[in-house]
């Protein structure tokens, strides 16, 4: 089990990473060692204004990559690590975030790799990168077969099958959220039916809940607000959670049975509401996983903290041997 | 791609393989040489009576294996390749095939390693060994990221990614039979319900065919018979493939989604009903792949015969640099 511990292999270099989390709301950048621990790090809002151009979110991005290596001392570093809204074009790191509007086929591999010319530039999807650095030093740790989830404004995923990251053929392995549970279900953004996300993402929550007769003193209350009305026993607002939790559990009951997974990592803002969503999701998960391979699969929370995703970005460059497999 | 092209790899030795196919209705043995040819093969009942017990069938078995090395002149083997039915424990190889009753954690893989002493010993299941064979040498060549299916008696499959056979915690990914694609379908034999197995398998599909009304005049009529019915455009009979299509086409997009595979291969005997399962599987994929990236997927029949099991099999051993992990 030693090559699955955390750590790093014993031809690794040394130099630390910058590091590179861009989110539709804001985006962090840090400097991580090469034992992974977070030296310094920032953030920053991913808009300043409306009129945002895709420059301007570059420029905010570069000043607080400048920031941060300022801030350690402008060391010597070994590569850019990134995760970032998806959808993106893998591994060229051209980047179309559902939530960064100006931003449509970025070149953003291509600008850190002028900006930081001679290192490694390796972009991948936000959702994975938070994935990784629970894999590699968080709840997934030592695990060699894991599914990791992050429910919030949608559902994303990661998963690491043999110690490895998995990507798929386009990079998108883990899209867990558009398995389809309920093929009568409600549309999903996607253009489909039924899907986990169109379940339990966030805003779908709220208005599920809206529907059902949800009316929160705040017009714009959001699936945060929903779950303080689940908290105080909302009846309507505690059907949203349940709805989700059988969502998600159907959906890890599938994902089990196909990729064998022995653990299962669900974090994001959704996530945070506790027993109200994981009963619900460990009942149904308990109904509709019977084999005896599925039957032991745990699911659990995740350990790091809004630092993970700019630790998973870390971990494209300081554990490539099992997290990067582009090049 | 030359890593992923059929053949083997510069280090690889040169001697041929002993490779066993154990399903519940046959036996099947044949020396493969290093390049993956089929030199000698020979099947046999699995079962002689009724009343066989667990050394009994190993006897035949053994025979079977001895018959086919001697008929290829005694050749120097590298190692031998197993396909059994599931489940077992793996990688330890002590199998409990579902048709095979007398066999129950039944050590097959160290009686063949007593009979072939010093040499490697490889079981896996048999559907796994279907797709190996075809990945290595079939409709899957070349192909990074693949989930191969077999419908038949039940619904197995195997999955490719990386180029490399994934074989989760237990040896068991690939269990796409038992992703669940409609929570409130009928019973699975799992224990759970909804399982594209329950609406796929061969003996579901006639038994559902039944309850509709369909009336053999072979009260003992099974899915090739309501194949035939089908082709004569029974309406119930076309409904029962178009239901398992269904089934198939839901479980491919969710797998699709999660693991970003480029090709499905399906095969076994219920595919060779041929465009009346395969036309709404593709109907039913395309509404609910809706993403740039699942959109694209290809369903390609396999290619390889009745020999696929001990192709794949031999695969284990040959390659293994892909196609084995446990050791």
């Amino acid at each position: 089990m030693t090559d699955l511990e955390a750590g790093h292999p014993a031809d690794a270099r040394t130099e630390p990473v910058l590091a590179v989390d861009i989110g539709g709301t804001k985006i962090a950048a840090g400097v991580v060692d090469a034992d992974g621990r977070v030296l310094v790090s920032d953030r920053a809002p991913t808009l300043a204004s409306h009129d945002d151009d895709a420059d301007a979110i570059w420029a905010r991005l570069h000043a607080l990559c400048e920031s941060v290596l300022d801030a350690a001392g402008r060391p010597a570093i070994q590569g850019v690590g990134v995760g970032c809204g998806g959808p993106m074009r893998w591994p060229e790191g051209a980047v179309s975030p559902v939530n960064l509007l100006p931003w449509r086929d970025f070149p953003l591999r291509a600008r850190l790799a002028a900006a930081y010319p001679g290192l490694p530039v390796r972009v991948h999807n936000d959702a994975v990168a938070v994935v990784v650095a629970e894999h590699w030093q968080g709840a997934g740790r030592g695990v060699a077969n894991m599914l990791g989830m992050v429910v919030s404004t949608g559902v994303g995923g990661g998963l690491i099958l043999g110690g490895r990251l998995i990507d798929g053929g386009s990079g998108n392995a883990g899209h867990v959220g558009h398995m389809v549970v309920d093929p009568q279900g409600p549309p999903c953004g996607c253009g489909s039916r039924g899907c986990v996300e169109a379940f339990a993402r966030g805003p779908g929550l709220a208005a599920w809940a809206r529907e059902q007769g949800w009316r929160p003193n705040d017009p714009t209350a959001n699936a945060r607000d929903l779950a303080d009305d689940a908290r105080a026993d909302h009846k309507v607002a505690r059907a949203a959670f349940e709805r989700a939790g059988w969502a998600l559990g159907l959906g890890i009951a599938s994902a089990v049975a196909l990729c064998d997974v022995e653990r299962v990592v669900l974090g994001g803002g959704v996530s945070q509401v506790g027993p109200l969503l994981f009963d619900p999701l460990e009942r149904t998960l308990r109904e509709y996983a019977r084999m005896e391979f599925t039957r032991h699969v745990k699911v659990e929370r995740p350990i790091l903290d809004q630092d993970a995703g700019i630790v998973g970005a870390a971990g494209f460059i300081l554990r490539g041997d099992r997290y990067w497999s582009a090049d």
